[in-house]
């Protein structure tokens, strides 16, 4: 899709500085920019490549603005400005509608007329395929799924459960949503089965990454809020809660029953025990490990910094030690008072 | 399926205090009981809801049996017995007996004709299906694998490498039973692949999650014992060995060639390096490394707490210098005594 | 396959010390060789079982050859040598060519003549297939994509986004190449989508492991280069580079835009934060976080080691108070200097 400037700064809502005629039909990066491309400004450890893109405009914040040497569609928030700007570039290719002869849908599943059904995917009984719908090649849609009007099952997704999948999610490849939790009860040494009779129920705008799984509620539904974003290989156990817009990157395994607020982030390989309760506007760095509710919204973090191995050999001893080491510390303190 | 109270009393062989006459057709938590529900109490956290319980009976043990408010099952385990109460009043529905018109089952593989071969599934050359196996929609089982009577591989699962199942295993959508190992040698700054040779055996009555892998064996078999439960996004290395019963929570990873006990639980996130041998009994708690092996049943762990990052960032330095630290004291101790 | 020792040792280069007329058919482990079984000795800790092999013949280093009870292949890197034993004892057995009837190849794809495409695969418009490629089955292929001669999609790969897969590259099942990466703006507290346009290349001699994951880029590609291997369950985000012949363990989380130098190994469970750089010839141990680029070659590392329950809570609640703790020592000096 090729806009001019003048269209691209209407249609964003933005002030464009330079000539509106310029045509645009591409992005690039800031230090890769060429005629015709849009590029943009949002991590400042990119900002020694504004002053020699070679970009057609670039879209910036007002405090930057006066140091683009080329035409700037000014924002205050160029990233998120940008990504609507690659939406008009680059415009969603209109799917195809039908299903393809070698997919396989049960004669008790509906699929709206103007869903597309791609080859090698399996829809069984009472299945509801939205309008609109793009279920990609080689998903399994078990009995009594429904996915809502626009939501698109890239390649490869399985959906099982009965879940509910809400307008406009998309599903990556790999994902599974509805597999059985982990609910097993211990007896006489052996683990029975906890028979896993919940569903799935994700909310509208959510997606959810590549691998990752989402398991079924035990009794009551795992919920998904609307907005959530969940990035690849995620584990989500029975009965969590992810509130709206929270956002979950890769690695991340969530316990059973946890709920997690809204507006959150975890970042990569956070892990979560089961039972409890994240309020609001939490933020957890990588890699941490949260064993408690947390009630005050904040960044927390865990996990020791990397150092080169001989120190950390070294230092790990001393974690062994700590309690000790500080019993002698108010040893220390206690004897000097002591005198 | 509707049971009354005096029929699951003496299906579960456990003591009902009530009116054996009342009718059971749904299970329910202990907050959302409602006329016709079972419900039960085993993690204490719940106990507070059982006073106001609308469930129409529910499973405790003998001490939380007089603060019900409704009918009792008395048990010693009620979790337990709850998960046997699902199962008879949702019992598995029978599974069809064939193998679905767009399933691709080579002429010389044998599927018993009380098996069930759903969509999109291919079955590779000698592959032997067992009675009542269900082969869920979009399954591969490659040439030579044996999968045992009352298997089920739910959907989209992969099992190669002339794997051995057994019975009554389940096998989650996602999953994959005998990918190469990741054996390699270095040649002249260079990997070279060194051919993966073994299988994999699973025992009976085991589970693995939605996109766990175990990797087939270098020369011997990978061996997953019976009534081991795995849960999704595990990772288990070539030539691990793991011991009956054994629970391993999500995304766990367990390097090549290591020997875990039976009855262990490996909580989420834990990690175990290679060729480590853990003893049975052994509990090991979330996102802990396990890089020794450990010869004593026990609870074991590691990892920092989580904190405000603030805090975290000011004691990560800290870590770093904690040998440094030791040593000090250590020094104000020595001159102290020379005092 | 079966080979003379002579035969052996003229074919992997390498002295025999023994009876070049002992037919070879077949390898074992060290402790479990027997007639016509070759075994090799490269990990110290198998020595003990050396003395008393049943092996036909060992491929040894020169200082272990002299304790062989049997006939010796004399390699200075016996596990590279045994690899390509195993090579020439258990050749690969020829693929078959062609299009199985139930794969569905677009009219607008090319798959060479020599190349297979087996059940249950679907490859869509304008992919390339090249010769010898074998792709397995229940694979998906997308748009424009192109795959090398001689690569190998085991079973139940997906390959998106016009990825670029060079020559030999092994993709285990269950691998994602090309999925969206995570990529979003946040706007008025909602996430917006950030189109993600880039594509893959992987390099010739790559092995992706099963269910890993390999993000398309967002404005450029994601580059795996020539030799890198990489195991199972790895997450690898957008705009990554990760440099030739370096190795990664399984559960390995790499988030976006973050360059790894070459001869590189991450150990199970690492996980890298996004936009850092580390150089070649780095080695991160298991479960390390790393926050931050590492310039040096070196081998480095992070988290605490494992102790007993109970040790490890009197410790955790230490390490909370621990940059309290220096600054009690601090004191303590200070007060001592001062007197």
């Amino acid at each position: 899709m090729e806009l001019t400037l003048a269209q691209l700064a209407e249609q964003l809502n933005v002030e464009l500085r330079g000539d509106g005629e310029v045509r645009i039909s591409a992005v690039a990066p800031l230090q890769a920019g060429c005629s015709g491309a849009l590029s943009f400004l949002a991590n400042p450890r990119y900002r020694r490549y504004l002053k020699t893109t070679q970009a057609a405009v670039v879209v910036l914040s007002e405090q930057d603005a006066a140091d683009s040497p080329v035409p700037v569609l000014v924002s205050d928030n160029p990233y998120a400005c940008y990504a609507r700007a690659v939406r008009l570039l680059y415009p969603l290719q209109a799917a195809p509608t039908g299903i393809h002869a070698a997919a396989v849908v049960d004669p008790n599943a509906y699929v709206d007329p103007a869903a597309w059904v791609d080859a090698g995917s399996v829809i069984a009984a009472d299945a509801r395929i939205g309008p609109s719908v793009q279920i990609g090649p080689g998903c399994i849609v078990g009995n009594g799924v429904v996915i809502e009007e626009g939501s698109r099952l890239v390649a490869r997704v399985t959906v099982l459960a009965a879940a509910h999948i809400g307008k406009r999610v998309i599903l990556h490849p790999g994902a599974v949503v509805g597999s059985d939790g982990f609910g097993m009860a211990q007896s006489e040494g052996q683990w029975v089965k906890v028979p896993q009779l919940g569903s799935v129920r994700i909310g509208a705008d959510v997606d959810i990454g590549a691998n990752t799984t989402i398991d079924r509620g035990a009794l009551q539904d795992t919920v998904i809020e609307a907005g959530v974003k969940i990035d690849n290989q995620v584990q989500v156990g029975h009965n969590v809660c992810i509130g709206a817009h929270t956002a979950i990157a890769g690695c991340v395994g969530i316990s059973g029953s946890t709920r997690i607020g809204r507006h959150c982030t975890l970042a990569g390989g956070v892990g979560l025990v089961g039972h409890v309760e994240i309020a609001d506007n939490v933020h957890i760095t990588a890699m941490s490990m949260v064993t408690h509710s947390i009630n005050q919204a904040g960044t927390y973090s865990a996990g020791t910094p990397l150092t080169k191995n001989a120190l950390w050999r070294r230092n790990a001893v001393r974690i062994k030690q700590l309690d000790t080491l500080a019993r002698r510390v108010s040893v220390i303190e206690k004897n000097r008072k002591n005198k």
